[in-house]
């Protein structure tokens, strides 16, 4: 079992949010999260939605700027936010914001430089899932998996692959493809490597044409801002087209003049908390 | 006429909010502020709350953090949150977080080494008033002022010193009192000097008795954490004690086990908004 350590505790609209670190054995490195716990789990087990954050962010992005806990509190639901990558001295990275640390696309790395540590889609949906289910007051088959950016791609693609893991699902502004996407290509190549037959595992896009009857009928709430400069790139028109071929039920919903930043995010994370709502509660 | 410049602007909830630049007079330096508009500001003129934040902040802590724009939204009042002193290398500073740059206490200084650039006061009150009110569809006697910590000092001191240009008080875990603590003696010592007879007039505990029937009538909202660690210095006990004898209506809210952080503003910051809503709609 993993050692875990409270950094620092925050009452917040009436229930606590925490800080810790603990040492992973998936990234083989000590890893920071966030849980929020409502006020309803002083006295019982809650739900929980973890929410995974884009390119760059710690658990400090979303803890500090995503406004989540003060819907959460009504409605009682957990919400974990795992760090976007593993950390410290000893982890590949890479120049730029792209790949490496605060960029691991939730992904099992395959290749030699990053599968030592790479290894987030296990960490969360395995090795951190247990962790919270076995010391707080967390419902198992009551959990909920968001995400914002890349994190939506995250939220999206393990959706899919721990399909019964998650009863509800949604993503803001999410990268939406990477089979075909010049980025998602980079990203595959990276961390999964040349075999071309692995990549189609990782696309939201290809995934859902492999769902089950019952996962198509989980009910996906995405939302994109119309004047998100990343738009063009993040192809939910893609996800979209692929989700009506399959039959996933999916509302998408492009608003009027919003951008990609957390003002986009805090505008619209209650809409994704009551859709969560109604599977979890 | 201060020329100002838009850097950025993000949709949240409905409004915009706005990053500003522009040459303060008062402050002889480049300051920037935002300015958070409703989308009721589209159509016709709206109220306006300034919102002065504590020590070691820009406008990307209140901005972020503190969750206000939806109620603003929801109310129709525009938030202006301006910095929390002077900036630039030409802008004297002193080591550590308690004097100098992001710690103005929002004063007028009159000793040599701040009065320059530090009149933080009446760059506020007067400089930056009039800009927002020359440049925004903002309602000129529907003002009203909040802050946080050192900014809820002076948010107090504020209301006081141009008690008919704010309709509106609030404060959360506001430093309450100056003369009479150690911290608030060197703040008075290094910007104001060594006149003790000056001392009271940027005392809230003081200021209160000097204040007219209508604004003693003018209601206050304070809510300080219980588990605040600076809880012992913030004095909220000596402004509530001369509020009382002074005839100031004051509610006064000690909030079991919440902190100092942004976690606490943002549990509370709707009912401050909703305070202010009383007197500015």
């Amino acid at each position: 079992m993993s050692l875990m350590e409270l950094i620092k505790s925050h009452k917040c609209h009436g229930g606590h949010l925490n800080y810790y670190t603990h040492h992973a054995r998936r990234t083989n490195c000590d890893m920071s999260f966030t849980l929020f716990l409502p006020p309803q789990a002083k006295t019982h087990n809650v739900p929980m939605i973890t929410f995974l954050s884009g390119l760059t962010t710690t658990p400090e992005n979303f803890t500090t700027k995503a406004m989540a806990y003060e819907r959460a509190s009504e409605l009682g639901i957990a919400i974990l936010n795992p760090d976007s990558s593993p950390r410290g001295d000893d982890v590949p990275d890479e120049a730029g914001i792209s790949f490496g640390k605060g960029a691991s696309y939730y992904m099992d790395a395959q290749t030699d430089k990053w599968r030592d540590h790479y290894q987030m889609e296990s960490y969360i949906a395995r090795e951190l899932f247990g962790l919270v289910l076995s010391h707080f007051p967390v419902i198992p088959d009551r959990q909920g998996i968001m995400g914002h950016s890349m994190g939506g791609y995250g939220a999206l693609a393990l959706s899919y692959k721990y399909a019964h893991q998650y009863q509800s699902v949604s993503a803001l502004a999410p990268v939406s493809n990477l089979l075909d996407t010049e980025r998602g290509r980079e990203v595959l190549t990276k961390y999964i490597g040349t075999n071309q037959r692995e990549w189609a595992r990782h696309d939201p896009c290809y995934l859902v044409r492999e769902a089950l009857p019952e996962i198509l009928a989980r009910e996906i709430l995405i939302d994109i801002g119309a004047d998100d400069p990343y738009f063009d790139r993040l192809r939910t028109d893609l996800f979209e087209k692929a989700a009506g071929e399959a039959g996933q039920m999916l509302t998408l919903r492009v608003q009027p003049s919003y951008d990609h930043s957390y003002y986009f995010v805090q505008s619209f994370i209650q809409d994704h908390l009551d859709h969560h709502a109604r599977f979890l509660l």
